[in-house]
């Protein structure tokens, strides 16, 4: 039997695991619910039993796998296989994952963080074809994402590498958490399309059902933002054009930089699907120059919530190279 | 013996030669006149008799050789060792320099281009101080640069990858040769600094001998402008603090997006040395999250006009790797 590689994608809410080929096809997936009472002790435990339980269930021994690689949120270190400063798992002390994982399981065990893994995910078999050059955008809660150059996965001098949220898109705009001001988060993240949206109707005159929803004082999403936009509201899609002129000028640069083969929009914001995708491309055919223009194509992502555990299993691929 | 590594650099002017270890000691170094006449068709027979007439001098075979690396001028194919559109050397057609060079030496050959040397020069032996993160930037006529990140230097999908002279740093900026708006070339190549002199001498009132120089139709040099500010005239010095904003900008969504160990600024603009290098810094520092601002460095290149020579001979390294 070929050897497999089991991916972990460790959240908040919920553990993911999955059992794949080194082609890349899931055979098995199953999910736990994230524990995080007692500081998040009780959750590498849990990871260990529940793996060591499906092991059990499917017949398969450590010795049948390559190894397994999961993705995190928090700061980690990937060479000691530690994690610190998860706040969403209630770890804020430095954890040995990997010396526990491997002593509970036996399995060889690699860890990287949750935007790194989906970013890898998403090139392996999603809308990055598996090219050398990829570039991943997740709009989510945040925006996070992933770079991969000449075949490799960037991490920088202090793991920071593919923080693409944190990119000054407007040096006067608004605040972000980071300390800076203007980055790509505070424009195009879900909450960043509803603060656009506040920003924008201070001065916005004309008819509106959406503008009419914010002065009313109604909680509005970023969902409710592009619904109004498709259904032809002058100010919603005043307001998708402004968010979209800031991610085809964050797509730009990085097209401009790293001339990927891909540049790849994921999470919740996403959903907006092609609607999206071709502003922002309109964009970036302004903001980059011809040959990038031409080279580099913005993608919607293709795993969804799977990017995540395949990106993880991959991880894993690693031990054999 | 240990094998030797041989560095070409050509340039519209000259064709600068080293041969160097493997640890980077330069051993030997000459240089030739670029012959364009007649398209260009003499550079290579001329590169390849140099390099026979000086291994004959220093009594040396091709059999004392790892490779020959050259960095070049116009559009390179890695792979086919061919260059086309060179245009300062008259190469207008495709030029199978590899072919040429290796059946004229007898020595292994490749070939990248003359940003993606320089940055690999500074990155092994200059600034960079050989970490596996590192961006060079040179400021120059143009603005042109390479990336150095997890070791490996960066192409993209068609080669574009390290063009930061055309990351935007203002979506409202000057016209780019490259047809886009508002490229950092625009304003800080040695061109630039003085573009940005001209358009803020048109609303600047004040009392300056630069816009007095300007004003009165003096041609002036990007050169003038660091030395009236560092003599401390008033606008000089509001023109170059506009110049390392954009500077700071660029340099900072590189260091958000990559997190290199050094950014390296290099070229004729950066014989502004610390003057400069401390104005970028202060931009840097406001346009990065806390990380990358504590963990990336902005610094001066170090090895002037021989990073070219230097970072070509590091091209054949990859014969043995």
């Amino acid at each position: 039997m070929d050897k497999k590689i089991i991916g972990i994608d460790l959240g908040g809410t919920t553990v993911k695991f999955a059992i794949l080929t080194t082609a890349g096809e899931i055979q098995q997936k199953w999910s736990i619910e994230t524990n995080i009472l007692d500081e998040g002790s009780h959750i590498v435990p849990e990871i260990v039993n529940s793996i060591n339980h499906h092991l059990g269930l499917y017949n398969m021994r450590p010795e049948d796998f390559i190894g397994i690689g999961m993705g995190t949120p928090g700061s980690v270190d990937r060479n000691a296989g530690t994690v610190i400063g998860a706040y969403n798992l209630n770890w804020t002390t430095l954890q040995p994952v990997k010396e526990q994982i491997e002593a509970g399981t036996k399995i060889p065990f690699a860890i990287d963080n949750d935007a790194n893994v989906a970013a890898l995910g998403e090139r392996w078999l999603g809308a990055g074809e598996n090219n050398p050059d990829v570039v991943f955008i997740t709009l989510g809660t945040g925006v996070g994402g992933g770079i991969i150059a000449e075949g490799h996965l960037l991490h920088g001098v202090a793991g920071c590498a593919g923080e693409v949220g944190h990119v000054t898109v407007d040096p006067d705009g608004f605040q972000c958490t980071c300390g800076k001001k203007g980055c790509l988060e505070t424009v195009s993240s879900a909450t960043g399309v509803v603060r656009v949206a506040r920003h924008l109707a201070e001065e916005y005159a004309g008819d509106s059902k959406l503008k009419a929803q914010l002065d009313e004082g109604y909680d509005i999403s970023s969902k409710d933002v592009f619904e109004f936009a498709k259904a032809g509201d002058p100010f919603a899609l005043m307001v998708v054009d402004k968010v979209c002129f800031y991610l085809g000028l964050a797509c730009g640069n990085l097209g401009n930089t790293l001339n990927p083969s891909a540049i790849v929009l994921g999470g919740g914001v996403s959903a907006a699907g092609e609607f999206l995708r071709s502003r922002v491309e309109k964009y970036f055919a302004e903001f980059t120059f011809p040959q990038v223009t031409e080279s580099t194509s913005i993608k919607l992502a293709q795993l969804g919530n799977e990017a995540g555990v395949i990106g993880a299993a991959s991880l894993a691929l690693d031990f054999v190279k």
